[in-house]
């Protein structure tokens, strides 16, 4: 049979960074295009503990249907650290609990936008949400950036010049690909514009709780007087991101609507693991858990960034993340990461080209992204010295 | 702020069931609205043993991110029982793991349905799927039914008549919310009529494990050798409902289109319940266990009928069903059931008013949806007496 597909998925393509993550069965290569949290950011032995209370305490209402909102416990829990952890939450707001924090960026476009509506994002940006976008029908409009956020005239033009823009999507902290973060001054500014325009703010924070380095900027949503902003975040890079436990927190009369999506799409989260999640919070000690997690990745990109200071020809740049999952690296001359990746892949090193994170997809990218959450420091060390030497070669090859 | 939602979601209600639902906090109200599971149907011993395993033996594998697809030996395992159980799966079929039947449901439609196609649905129908499919944009018109399934003439006739058909969408092995099967003849018939006019068929079976009187059905998807039946079930109503592991088997070409859907949605379903889900297939007696969920659901549902026999006027109609969760209600003289919902709540009995599972939402009802598997044997019982003794004042009160 000769399906059909509706308009929005005829062209849609799988992420590129999950079919990497797929062919990355061959065990000598060692991958930097992963961006999962590392295992040792699991705490196993406290989890196994609460699992087995809530079999031997409350099996039939774990393994029992839940409603969609979200576990009451959690969605509490949730609102109070959001709140005393980064000034997030008024009256007006309310908190659900999501599928991990995709899910609320995909709920958010979903009740928002029409076919062709338009989603301003941070160019580049998290694959993830830029498919979901598209996935809705919306049209996903680049904000170019600067070292410290997106570049403020431009996005002033595009929201000037844009037909049907219904949202800014921003990663303002340790942002997905670059690594590097928003200045409060331009959070201010995003969110002003904003407001002054009537479009909603996503704002998505995973790596949030990921500081190993430098000074605690204000989040957008802590700004938000205005019901504009909508923040999405997860337990995934905290406690599992196998569990699918996020939250999304934003004026009530929005979450809603996203409730009413989120029905339609799987009823409600696994009851199990939200409930996990709920004792974990409120029986484990979460801050010193997540000391140690920012502990393992302070010393992981520390590793990476030294590594990368002795071993990488000076001519290509790289930001220096004080938190989250990732680092950038920019090419010199304008040289094409996707090409040098495939390159790069012969060599039994991963990248992420950075064409990947495009809203246009086409556009090549001089960038790429890379992990250090994922490998182990050996791995970090050797590959970046293999990456290092590929990148040599490459350059030469192209003079 | 004054939000512009989509045009799918500006006029989207939350599920009636679900309003329902969240209202039964009153404990004095005997509830035969609800859809859940018996919560004997879980098996809590071998899950909470299966549980310590995982965290004891592959903790980081069930914690991390996993594959879209699903995990893949859970995949297999499906594949193998289908085949082997309902004669399902050809060589162009694939497996894919959901957050539930409901997204299975929800992706198909997403991904085959513009603005405006339309799913054809016996009417009335499951109100999880007629939301999913309005939630694409999609139109849901409803398809007549006769005692054993839909109309086949008023299937042919909605066919050719109706513009821009993508998807016929059925239950029917124990339908929600009638509770009674399509007989072999009408399956066949349905099939036929998809296929000769390039219409897929979405048949949905969560129920097709619980039967407990009378002889197994072919499902549809197993005449099918042209790839167009996709087939939508979970282990909500064998293992846990919570815990929202479902799966979907069709045309690879179609499924891997769901898969770019999913990972926009919820990027996979929890990983630590695909693995208990599948060391429960592997390891524990799922045969004997559905054995023990039969006789739970053949005990509750003969005393439920039994009542009713004893009780109900006769000019009151009920099937009576041969598996799955549901009776079928039907008053006489065409009286209003949305009407007669709230009369009983107010003696203290919580029915599902019929109009809630129409496909034109305000068409009235003569027949409203009561339920076995989650009331008491003590509540079946008083209930169905309160339920009897509201229905005879609520028709001498109309006469």
């Amino acid at each position: 049979m000769d399906y059909k597909f509706s308009d929005s998925f005829k062209n849609l393509q799988p992420s590129a960074i999950r079919e990497i993550f797929k062919s990355l069965t061959d065990p000598t290569i060692i991958s930097f295009a992963a961006g999962n949290p590392s295992p040792e950011s699991f705490p196993v032995e406290e989890l196994a503990k609460l699992a087995a209370d809530i079999f031997e305490k409350t099996p039939s209402q774990a393994l029992q249907y839940g409603i969609t909102e979200g576990f009451p416990g959690l969605r509490e829990e949730i609102a109070k650290r959001q709140k005393s952890r980064f000034g997030i939450g008024r009256d007006f707001d309310m908190t659900v609990v999501t599928s991990g924090g995709q899910q609320g960026l995909e709920l958010c476009c979903r009740v928002l936008c029409n076919k062709d509506d338009v989603v301003l994002c941070e160019n580049p940006s998290f694959i993830g949400a830029l498919n979901a976008f598209r996935a809705c029908g919306a049209k996903t409009v680049g904000i170019p950036m600067d070292e410290d956020g997106v570049n403020i005239e431009a996005l002033e033009k595009l929201v000037k010049e844009t037909p049907n823009v219904k949202l800014i999507y921003v990663i303002p902290t340790f942002q997905n690909p670059r690594g590097s973060s928003t200045s409060l001054e331009k959070r201010k500014a995003i969110y002003e514009i904003a407001k002054k325009n009537g479009i909603v703010v996503l704002e998505d924070n995973p790596y949030g709780e990921l500081r190993f380095a430098g000074e605690e900027i204000p989040t957008i949503k802590s700004f938000d007087e205005d019901g504009i902003v909508v923040y999405c975040s997860s337990f995934s890079k905290i406690l599992s991101a196998g569990m699918r436990v996020g939250f999304v927190i934003g004026h009530a009369d929005l979450l809603q609507k996203m409730v009413v999506a989120k029905q339609c799409e799987d009823v409600h989260t696994n009851n199990f693991f939200q409930m996990l999640c709920y004792k974990y919070v409120t029986e484990c000690d979460l801050d010193a858990h997540i000391e140690k997690i920012r502990a393992i990745y302070r010393h992981k990109c520390n590793l990476m960034l030294d590594t990368l200071d002795k071993e990488m020809p000076k001519e290509v740049k790289y930001t220096r993340p004080e938190g989250g999952l990732f680092i950038w690296c920019t090419l010199p001359d304008g040289l094409d990461s996707g090409e040098f990746a495939k390159f790069a892949i012969s060599k039994k090193i991963a990248v992420v080209p950075g064409s990947t994170f495009n809203c246009d997809t086409k556009a090549p990218s001089d960038s790429f992204r890379i992990n250090y959450s994922t490998p182990s420091d050996e791995q970090i060390v050797n590959g970046v010295k293999v990456l290092a030497e590929a990148v040599r070669e490459y350059i030469a090859s192209k003079r």
